[in-house]
């Protein structure tokens, strides 16, 4: 394959005109700018991208951390993602982690030995101790709450959502109210559980551990929600969900076995997916799309500790 | 940065013997190159990964092309084909094109740049010209049935497959049989409906336009299809709908307004999803994560021209 010195050879310019003609460079002689030109046609000549990235340290690579490809939440964010991307001409490298630390390390080495530009972690299992360690590698973006003078933030704030979704619940009567939740370790999560207890607290009910259910992300983890709920011989009045794939299954399961929405149960769902919309349900609708737009912006920018608050919307329509 | 020649210098070596011990080259002596790694702690050398991709001719990243992130059918895939990367150490280059061949070419002309290994199109925009002009760069394989010495293919026979489904209507004693899909134009939409028309000419039922909905791919496209067939005068008996998501939303519709599935309106749905599996659905089961899996496999074995058909299982429930 033709290399740059080969080029020069057969335009009769100097080396560094080609590579002035290569890298868009605004002064170089036309005559022999078009002489390069016609030799890159004739030789056939292909660019070397990697050389390229060795020269410019950059790649246009963001590289993008999620748990889960197949969930609409995350898959919602990374659509989001994608659009930007595609606008702004970088591409992405994706890594699915099912929440193992280890494929975390991997995308934050790549980070490190400058194959991306910068990294978006959807969710992480990793500690706040590797975050310090590799922040200084390039910009990295989180979808949580959190302030650092390198690391960004792209996030909703989760402890008020939970907050309004539950003052709305006990607006409309409810006290004897449940929750799930995903995992119950994440960042998120926590701000969630904070909002639930201080409510509770606040209205003097006890926290009942066999209303809260976790580790429920799936339509399949709302069925099995709803059944187990429905045998309880106390059961909560009202559920708040944090995802409405898992709100949906509990809905259907309900009014499957005859119990009804919202006189048996009331539910407050999270997402505005199509499931939430098609049943009916009350739900805090998350800007998903736009988040994930944001995310991307806020790693290209190339600069770091930057913050974007995401708002969110309470839906209110027949499951309360 | 320290460079290669520090690191000799530093460690009191040759630059050959550094590269050895970077390359794990087997025959180094153990005392320089004890020598070697201490050097590299000391001056905090950290390799540039896109010196050794030039070195290597590897970047152990392939690409995806995926029309849309955000849809059950390409999500699945892509879980699928994520797992196996994991699994082999691999990275992913994800495309989301919407369909624009513009997008397709980038991700074309990337594997052209050696910028990855090869190249995974789980649904393809471009025409096969722009597929033959590529396919000598590196390894590419589709979804679908091709024979082609370079381009390889994972593939479910859709011809068999809605064959398969409309027989299975046919001795449930339907004939007025109407049916969804994505594009026309994709390769396995043109396999589909293919086996439609010889199907219904052996039947000797006319073909009717208005029992024919393309673009649907969303629960939403699916309530409107219900939306417009239960206004019409005449009404197909049974569809055939070529994603669980669109069946479910024509489910969900017809239930509604008090039409019962199957007696009013028979539907078998593909790729057999939550929705299709709580709604007890008939479905062409499609093994989607498993064909992720092998898309990956075949496009690192490095081989071309690979072929690979997937089954597919009718799962007959209520919906017929």
């Amino acid at each position: 394959m033709a290399n740059i010195k080969d080029l020069a050879k057969h335009a009769g310019v100097s080396v560094t005109t080609v590579s002035r003609v290569l890298n868009h460079h605004p002064y170089v002689n036309e005559e022999k700018k078009e002489r390069v030109l016609a030799s890159m046609e004739e030789l056939n000549y292909e660019r070397n991208i990697n050389a390229v990235h060795l020269s410019t340290g950059k790649t246009n690579v963001i590289g993008v951390v999620v748990p889960f490809v197949n969930h609409p939440y995350f898959s919602t964010l990374l659509q989001g993602i994608s659009d930007e991307a595609l606008k702004r001409n970088h591409q992405l490298m994706l890594f699915q982690t099912n929440y193992e630390v280890e494929t975390e390390l991997k995308a934050l080495h790549m980070l490190k030995m400058k194959q991306m530009d910068g990294l978006i972690f959807c969710s992480r299992a990793c500690g706040w101790e590797v975050l310090q360690d590799h922040k200084r590698y390039g910009p990295i973006a989180l979808c949580e709450n959190v302030q650092d003078s390198f690391i960004s933030s792209v996030y909703i704030n989760h402890f008020e959502a939970f907050r309004h979704a539950l003052n709305y619940l006990i607006q409309c009567n409810h006290s004897k109210i449940g929750y799930c939740i995903g995992r119950s370790t994440g960042s998120n999560s926590k701000n969630r559980i904070q909002a639930y207890n201080e409510t509770m607290n606040e209205l003097g009910e006890t926290i009942r551990d066999d209303w809260i259910f976790t580790n429920s992300y799936t339509l399949e983890d709302g069925i099995n929600i709803a059944k187990s709920i429905l045998i309880k011989e106390e059961r909560p009045s009202a559920l708040l969900v944090s995802s409405d794939q898992v709100a949906a299954g509990i809905y259907m399961e309900c009014e499957r076995n005859g119990y009804k929405i919202p006189d048996d149960l009331a539910i407050v769902g999270f997402d505005n997916d199509a499931m939430a919309s098609y049943l009916n349900l009350s739900t805090i609708e998350l800007p998903l799309v736009q988040m994930g737009q944001q995310l991307l912006k806020v790693v290209l920018k190339g600069q770091y500790g930057l913050r974007k608050e995401m708002p969110f919307t309470l839906i209110e329509r027949q499951s309360v």
